[in-house]
């Protein structure tokens, strides 16, 4: 359980896995790896819950649908896997109407078949809470793991960070987020491409942000054994998200849910003109060290940053 | 959808189908057949909610996980499959400790490493109800789909009927059911060998009773285009189950999760030697015939019989 950060939500899963002791196989990465016949199989499940991950009155039954699937596929991404399909357990209260039960699974069904899967199978039932577990099957040539980052490898993450969070804050407090930055939170973009990019250009390690990219990097840095630098000043913003009392670089950076990429490449290896093809941003936004932890620099100083915690 | 009976929880399962289209499988047997690396994968999901289909008052931490893993592997066996492993996701309330939700998931490593699988990986949240989701992940050489039954052909149940809703009413009345009955319904064992002996012995069709000997018989009928025939006066029951109005027979055949397997032999094929062999009672209970729908006779009178719908 090498792979997990700090966090009393971590402290929970480490807590399972030493009762499952020989029952279980390693639980610290972002997908299980299963050899079938002759390839590899990566798999994952993730549970989105109203009230906790979602409002209904924020999402459209569809925009629960994707949003959902397109979390668990991000696993999927960050092993740098291609998509087969999903299985969707659905549960639902009384009150809410069959036809929205049919656009929420709509929803599922688009997100996987924009990524090239099907939806493989389901379950439905009732509940107290909207609730819908995705677990994704895919298949990989080259794993990426958490824990291959060696000290000198730099840090790249795709696209721009802070959106999720902005249009969620927006959301919470009553107020409409920014069309941009709505769509952000209520439609992220599984980045299957992008994940095999990084793989095939040798990525070391690879995770999705979905704690934001102050909590995901200490995941990198435990599992791998190194010390990940972040300069602040280079982390890809998302457009018009707040300034308030945080430089933006430090609310995009503890921002949750965007569903980028974090990856870890060999120094002298540029991912850029790749990512051109493919239309997506990929920027440099740190090293990685000897040593341990996550250490974030923002003009040249040290800034003590938390991640995410679920169970805080 | 052809592997559907009636009933609205099938009309939910049958609207979404058609919303989904091209982007999905099929989705009216027991589990998802995947196609990977010269091997066939047999993938289910399956989820059990607090106060839908448990109380946290009637079972264990330990038997909450064990009996969710036990209805999930259930979709395997009744495909012949053997268990790769599983994934958890489960949603926990505040409320719950962690030293159960830890217990939780020992019952869930328990139950698969009983069918010679392990944890591959899950997921831990919020929520306000606590809800389990296990995604069963197996291998299968030559499943056993529920549309292969032909007149002729003959109908064969394992173990006994009944115990599982003989203790769930005597929860549900503030009782207490006898011992083993309540074993049946808090630790159904999954039929993993007998579901790869009726493989083996060439099986036609096959299911897991979940819904009851009265509704899944249904699905076998319509996913095979046959009328399936069942003679209650040979269903086994569950020792103990009570008498009152219902004839015990027909309380054993609509008696929900027992998860027992209900599979369709050639003529000729008698599987009780070789059920023998792994200490597990099999009977005849009936027959399949030209036509349509389930039809239960008692004394050579037929017995109109509804299944349990879980969307009623």
């Amino acid at each position: 359980m090498s792979g997990l950060g700090p966090g009393a939500e971590f402290d929970r899963i480490r807590a399972i896995a030493g009762a499952l002791g020989g029952t279980a196989g390693p639980l610290d990465d972002d997908c299980a790896l299963v050899q079938a016949g002759g390839t590899t199989l990566a798999l994952s499940t993730d549970t989105s819950v109203e009230r906790v991950h979602f409002r209904r009155d924020w999402l459209t039954p569809e925009e629960i649908g994707w949003r959902a699937t397109a979390a668990a596929l991000s696993d999927l991404a960050a092993e740098g896997a291609s998509v087969i399909g999903v299985l969707s357990a659905l549960s639902v209260p009384r009150d809410v109407p069959a036809s929205d039960t049919t656009a929420i699974m709509k929803g599922v069904g688009d997100c996987v078949a924009s990524c090239g899967g099907v939806v493989l199978g389901g379950d439905l039932t009732g509940g107290a809470q909207l609730s819908l577990t995705i677990t994704v099957v895919g298949e990989v040539a080259r794993p990426v793991r958490r824990s291959g980052a060696s000290p000198g490898d730099r840090l790249w993450v795709t696209g721009t960070l802070g959106g999720a969070r902005a249009a969620l804050e927006a959301l919470l407090t009553g107020g409409q987020p920014l069309a941009h930055l709505r769509e952000r939170f209520a439609r992220p973009v599984p980045r299957i491409q992008a994940g095999a990019l990084f793989a095939s250009l040798g990525a070391t390690a690879m995770l999705d942000l979905s704690d934001g990219l102050a909590g995901d990097a200490r995941h990198i840095a435990a599992a791998s054994g190194v010390r990940v630098m972040v300069d602040l000043s280079h982390v890809p913003k998302a457009q018009g998200i707040p300034g308030g009392p945080l430089p933006p670089a430090v609310f995009a950076a503890q921002g949750g849910e965007d569903y980028e990429l974090l990856a870890t490449l060999p120094a002298g290896v540029d991912p850029r003109p790749a990512f051109e093809g493919i239309g997506l941003m990929v920027t440099d936004v740190g090293e990685v060290a000897a040593g341990e932890g996550a250490v974030f620099r923002l003009e040249g100083r040290e800034v003590s940053l938390a991640g995410y915690d679920h169970f805080a």
